[in-house]
């Protein structure tokens, strides 16, 4: 496994971007989050995920010069077109105006339709903690698993994200609909290995742990069964209505690429205009206590607050370097013109 | 199974509570919430809860004069202090407040501290939707159910709603964190039955679908393993520092019952400030003719959208009467003190 530095794999993916047509401020925006992505962990939306983007320029999917543009102000509520802008740049964008409406009232929601892939959904909840808010936010998608019942896909997989400021490390919830994606079933499959629990149903609708099988039916589960289903359709239905934009079923139909013109509801909250820090400390302290004060399932067993283990990975990664796939690094090389 | 009409559970609960020292209004809405769940098929947070609540009431964890005052103003947002006032009605008043602040504003942001149980959450999901508004709401809880990685209690269930008004029927996703109540483990192992998919822990550590192996080490599986683990920490933590009120440790400390001193919070939007009916309806149109069209799992399957088997329930229960428990019925007819 090769490791690379933060700032070149950051570098490079700039000039990846810029030879595509980006700006190149904005080539740097985008290359520091899908480096970040990688940095910590989340390596489907970081790195490896910089070939598609590159393809989806080309193809007219994201239109590089495209910026988000205010359709409605209603109060603590403001509505954007992303004209089909880069996904990153229009969520940084709105989570930053959620944000800035949060500092005068406490609260602010933005909603975005029209927009493209935000890549790792985590990163708009760490952008909302770093600025001091607490962060709840969530897309849809295209189509990409059953309804509940179903076995032909009817639903989008719709990331839901929370997040809170926290001195020692923000906490941060950032999960898809379905238990696995299908990046995890394609690398545990790679590896001859099984899923830790079923993911999906096989050919006979058995719920099944061999990711292979799961990657034939493509009857991926969603978490908690009908729970995650349902979820999904809610999110995806008031992403919709919050921003007048598209739902799963009119994106699949429009057909421009993995999110192509997806909707997005960013909502920030200033928790100081309700509490004391102390307040908050303590809040949080004493609920990271009882988690650690749990008795492990395992002899010697960690238990983590949502968020930890990213910090963790990032702490790895920003010493050791970040993991690469040698072809993945070679081909974004490649886009970046660099020689190998 | 008996079954009986719905007046008739409502005027015998309300005679109930009224026993218990409740004044004749709060007496009338609280047994029309209970009713209305037992009818909709909540059995559990309905009839069958009446007697908890009355217990709760004679041993002053529930303040049946106790109202909600408002602690925080903040633009569209709110806190109020519950004061140990009945559940359902620092509920439903808070909710109403809600969507007060989003006729205003498009977007409303109650929150309470100091609560109690409000019984069914999807209560306040249906009411959001029944005046016109989208709804998200949860509540915190004492600690039930442990953390992903531990085998001891740790955290809250939690449930989670979100509602979207629809005149041919509301989509309403009501879900606690645990894959399974302990009420349903409960009702199952009665039948002698396994449940539909693995619920929680057996002594050995395994995942098991024996509902009283499960009751045994009290190690309940959150819906998506981690991902409900997780889901239950932030709302947890968010409901806390958006009222002040208390964190699931926090309750666990206070130790006032079920939910005794929890937070809520309830948020309101207006679609109809965003989006013209005709946009609502074909959003919601396509996306359940979407599920509609999936190929069903089993032959002949139908594929429900969330709230419809509520529904569904509803009107069986409200054609037929509402099944109850011979031993449950009897006893609240006793604290209603009606001769049997």
């Amino acid at each position: 496994m090769t490791r690379i530095p933060f700032e070149e794999m950051k570098a490079t993916i700039k000039k990846a971007f810029m030879t595509a047509g980006m700006p190149e401020d904005k080539a740097d925006t985008c290359a520091r989050i899908h480096a970040e992505s990688s940095r910590d962990g989340v390596y489907s939306h970081g790195l490896n995920r910089v070939e598609r983007f590159v393809d989806y320029i080309h193809k007219g999917w994201v239109d590089v010069h495209a910026t988000p543009v205010l359709e409605k102000q209603l109060g603590s509520m403001e509505v954007y077109n992303g004209n089909m802008g880069p996904g990153i740049l229009n969520a940084i964008y709105a989570m930053n105006r959620a944000t800035e409406l949060a500092e005068q009232n406490g609260l602010g929601l933005v909603s975005l339709n029209n927009t493209t892939h935000w890549m790792r959904g985590g990163t708009y909840g760490w952008q909302a903690a770093e600025k001091g808010f607490i962060g709840i936010l969530w897309t849809n998608t295209e189509s990409c698993m059953p309804t509940w019942g179903a076995k032909s896909s009817g639903i989008g997989n719709n990331p839901f994200i929370m997040s809170i400021p926290r001195k020692e490390g923000h906490v941060v919830l950032d999960m898809a609909m379905s238990q696995y994606s299908y990046g995890k079933l394609q690398v545990t499959r790679l590896k001859g290995a099984k899923l830790p629990y079923p993911g999906g149903f096989d050919q006979e609708g058995m719920l099944t742990d061999d990711p292979g099988m799961i990657e034939e039916t493509r009857r991926i589960l969603p978490m908690g069964y009908w729970k995650g289903s349902g979820f999904a359709i809610l999110l995806d239905l008031i992403s919709s209505l919050l921003s007048g934009g598209k739902t799963t079923a009119a994106i699949d139909k429009y057909d421009k690429g993995s999110c192509g013109s997806c909707c997005q509801v960013f909502i920030a909250i200033n928790p100081l205009m309700i509490n004391t820090q102390e307040f908050i400390d303590n809040a949080l302290g004493d609920t990271i206590e009882q988690l650690r004060v749990s008795v492990p399932a395992k002899e010697n067993g960690k238990i983590f607050y949502p968020g930890e283990q990213s910090l963790r990975t990032r702490e790895e990664n920003s010493e050791l370097g970040i993991p690469v796939d040698d072809s993945v690094w070679a081909k974004v090389k490649e886009l970046a013109q660099i020689s190998i």
